[in-house]
């Protein structure tokens, strides 16, 4: 069937209803308001009633596209959720981008303090992992995928390491091969990561898993230069965040580098890779992972 | 074999020698100096060349005596002790007990930059559940089992949540029952799930691992109160760490709650519980853990 005319039959936003009532009913439960200590109410603060989701979206997308093992499945998208979630709280502290405003609200250790800050996204991050090893209910080989997966994606040769670079690169001048490398880490690796984490709750042959590995690269790419593209163009207001803080710290980005016209351009081919690699991928239903690359693109916040 | 004979035939230094070096090569070979941007030598800094090392030497006795698998065994050894690592890290950060020495080097912080130290401890994080997790060498379901015991000692019902608590209970007196709860978190949990990670390397009955669990409990409480006595009666450069800062910040302790004779009888008599349990353990060996217990309360930093 034509993947364009597939794409289009997907009604994308029932799907989302979907999933994301499944995402925030688990992440409700999951991450327990009794921590001791006031813990818990900054974790929950963190993690839930904001974000786009779209990490566990790729993770319930590509499983689907498998027929994978849904609470495998379901837990994976949440162990990602909080590993990035951990990640805006560090990475707003004062010490890091100090931003003050995230997801319209005012940032964790604004509103919790800086210590209270820290241990919630340590916690997170392990909590992450422990979703991911039930005692029961998930086969224990495919526990342990997960946790590999994710703890590549999160570290130093994934998230941790991107973000040095990221703090490294601030007043410098990037060539595209530098800023890839760091984006490739710094967001790259957990989006990455969300796709073939879904993948490994199913079966897929290794054609198809090379494929979902290309979709995964391109959409990585795409949503970090369509980040960029809107943190030129869009409002704080819209954003849920602080407009203009790359161009204000002195970051390097797509746009300083290829200029508005050029990263758009760039995300609409690397849209167009994601799309071309799902073709290729074998599998028979690929269209809620089209859908979301679409999505990645056009999005205004 | 009578106990108090068994552990005065044990060589312990003998035995610690060729468990460290085993410790501190792996930690060498697996803690990478090529992570980005300094990341890598920031992390090796936090964990290469200090500390006592009385996490992993507990996973190795535990796994000793239930005959457990040495590389699985190797590995929660590092994942344990790096977690302890980064704890530390983030704690001695400026947000935290803002503390300037550790392990006689000035902290991460102090020598990297506090965005860096915050990164590195959230990488080693990561690390430590990448070493649970090598795509081979250790059987999958017991790489899950490993990661769960971990998850859950780390996170905010374990050592996060136990700092929580230590950082909301400055200024405040707390009775014994509270202090018990915080450092059963704090300092506890880690010290705890080492023991119960050695123990899943092998294989013991349900009498063992509770036996084993007994033991894990009395050691971590008598390793803090034995701390909060070297608090006040050792000095900085013995430590290697700042001596009095309890006192100094108004913590509560076991010194100020049951005097310091008082701490130290109460020490002796969780070392007794210690041995105790491994009496009642029915494992056939388990000099190498009764010669920890007393290392824990005998030593003077």
């Amino acid at each position: 069937m034509d993947c364009a005319v597939t794409a289009a039959l997907f009604d994308l936003p029932a799907w989302m209803d979907g999933q994301l009532a499944r995402v925030e009913q688990a992440l409700e439960r999951w991450v327990d308001e009794d921590a001791p200590a006031g813990l818990g109410q900054a974790m929950r603060y963190a993690v839930l009633d904001g974000g786009k989701r779209l990490r566990p979206l790729l993770v319930l997308a590509a499983s689907e596209a498998v027929g994978g093992h849904a609470e495998a499945a379901l837990r994976a998208a949440c162990a990602v959720e909080l590993i990035h979630a951990y990640s805006l709280v560090h990475d707003d502290m004062p010490c890091m981008d100090n931003d003050v405003l995230r997801r319209g609200k005012p940032t964790v250790h604004v509103q919790f303090g800086q210590a209270q800050a820290l241990l919630a996204g340590d916690a997170l991050q392990a909590l992450a992992f422990e979703l991911l090893t039930p005692a029961a209910g998930v086969p224990e080989p495919l526990q342990a995928r997960l946790c590999r997966q994710l703890a590549r994606a999160a570290g130093a040769e994934g998230m941790a390491g991107g973000q040095a670079i990221d703090l490294a690169s601030v007043g410098k001048q990037l060539d595209e091969a530098q800023l890839r490398r760091m984006h490739c880490l710094k967001t790259g690796a957990l989006l990455r990561a969300s796709v073939q984490m879904g993948a490994a709750c199913g079966v897929a042959d290794a054609a198809a898993q090379q494929a979902l590995a290309r979709y995964g690269e391109a959409l990585g790419l795409a949503f970090q230069v369509v980040d960029d593209v809107l943190d030129v163009v869009a409002d704080s207001a819209t954003l849920g965040k602080t407009a203009g803080k790359d161009a204000a710290s002195d970051k390097p980005t797509y746009v300083s580098l290829m200029g508005l016209d050029g990263a758009r351009a760039h995300a609409r081919d690397l849209r167009a890779q994601a799309h071309a690699a799902l073709a290729a991928s074998g599998l028979a239903d690929t269209r809620a992972l089209a859908a979301l690359a679409d999505m990645v693109v056009e999005r205004s916040h």
